[in-house]
């Protein structure tokens, strides 16, 4: 049994967690949204990337959904007193690992092989790729202009209304070694509960990655639960392009690429309009408090992939 | 009163913070070595910028001679787990100041606005100015090759026996802009207790600095006590090339730029044979343990200069 699962951050991280602890290692590859990554005092940053591998790795802070547990923030105290920009949150730990990478990215390796070396140091056992070792950057079309995703998502907290999105770079990006090999091996492809704008759509604007997740056996879970985002700005989005925010709405969104949705019992209403898309649904409970949680939606999806996969 | 002093790491901190007791902030200027200046994890870091700064505004780490006090260890403990290079100790605060001012000066601050800035924001009163805006590097030759001074001085623990030393980029660099007209306008200048190879000789090659010194009323303060350097490498670098570590030793080294020269009372017995080359001495306690003591020997070096000037 072979599973790829795309994957965003926090929602993505708790599902692919899931699915490391009820897969064999050599049974699993996360591919993960780099259209977040950006370059913050000097360092490359990769968002996304990071909350994976420590969510994988068990050193997530559950709390914030970002960084590390037992995190100490006497850098960034130091560098306010200087008059530095605190707007990004460097924890004295986090921040060694934006270093090491920026510094082996400057060496020459990629980041596919960085990300990789990585993850095993801190103890992951799966493989875990970047969407693209090339520059992709999220753009967010707003009614205030193109705003870089992280000044967009941190700086400005979601605030200025989207008209739309931009992946800049993708058109000539290049998917990561292992990306395209995994998908067409993979018996069972799923998308995470990640946000669709942001999270899933860089991944699927790399060149070829769309194509190959149609031809799987392809399915979602909705991060709309009773019309709301559990996490971040998906709803909002939804709505500012003039789109309820639902289940039915992601299951829309993904029309023609997937064969299942995952959705909540609190959606279950829906479920007869999202297969009228032409797609099958699974009904369950897709909020994942506790470990125990993300493994039994683990074993869930997985099966439903094996089930569309007929 | 106008006073400029000299310095480089530990001593010169230590003798700089003296003179801010006893002086007007708007009287005293502290011209910085950056020969030991160096690359670090893509950080431009300034060690005896900021061994002077973080000793001017009591902040420093008295135990270790150069970082902060109230230090932690957290970014390097999380980088050697990643396996990053740990041989050059960044601690989490003073990894900020790294931080900010390389991002300033990528920004196009100089060096010496940059200074000034940080100094300003730790509570430094006085002047401190960079030797240089530009790139000078101290190199160290040895039977191993030339090594830059960093990786001699912290990697290799001062191990290669020293040859000579060249100070790389020295010939067209211009002083920073302050420095020699602080040096021209001043009553008394001091070449604080610093190691005259690598501390202050890199000062001196900046192009106008040595004759501006030599025209002053110049005195230095041995930092060789009893045949020992007090810290560092100084008395194993005038063995290796080819000198007795002495008192008179460094008033040799300073022959014919210097008008005094202050040494310790367990050197008294070489005043005759240091004022045979020229130049008055001073007889007083050096070591300078606690700040009481710091202020003592500025004053007495202030009013030793004043008396050369006459």
């Amino acid at each position: 049994m072979k599973v790829v699962a795309l994957a965003g951050g926090v929602g993505g991280a708790k599902l692919a967690d899931g699915l490391a602890e009820i897969l064999p290692p050599d049974s699993l590859t996360i591919v993960v949204n780099t259209g977040d990554d950006f370059e913050h005092l000097g360092l490359h940053v990769s968002p996304d990337l990071d909350t994976v591998c420590y969510t994988l790795a068990g050193l997530a802070n559950r709390a914030t959904g970002w960084g590390r547990a037992d995190e100490s923030w006497r850098f960034l105290e130091a560098l306010d007193a200087l008059g530095g920009p605190t707007w990004f949150r460097l924890g004295d730990r986090d921040l060694a690992l934006h270093h090491e990478r920026t510094r082996r990215l400057a060496a020459g390796e990629s980041l596919g092989d960085v990300t990789r070396d990585l993850a095993a140091r801190m103890g992951v056992k799966i493989a875990v790729l970047p969407m693209t070792n090339d520059a992709v950057r999220t753009l967010v079309l707003t009614e205030e202009g193109e705003i870089p995703f992280q000044a967009y998502f941190v700086a400005m907290a979601c605030e200025p209304r989207v008209r739309g999105f931009r992946f800049s770079g993708a058109e000539t990006a290049r998917p990561a070694p292992g990306v395209l090999e995994a998908l067409a091996g993979a018996d069972v492809i799923v998308m995470c509960p990640s946000n669709p704008w942001v999270s899933l759509d860089p991944i699927l604007a790399v060149p070829g990655v769309r194509q190959a997740v149609g031809r799987g056996a392809t399915v979602a879970v909705s991060p709309i639960v009773g019309g709301q985002a559990l996490k971040g700005p998906a709803a909002k989005m939804f709505r500012e392009m003039g789109i309820e925010p639902s289940a039915r709405a992601v299951g829309t969104h993904f029309e023609g690429l997937i064969r299942g949705l995952v959705i909540d019992v609190e959606d279950a209403q829906q479920a007869p309009s999202i297969e009228a898309v032409g797609m099958r649904t699974l009904v369950t409970r897709t909020v994942m408090k506790g470990r125990r949680a993300r493994r039994r939606l683990a074993e869930e999806v997985v099966l439903f992939g094996q089930q569309v996969a007929r």
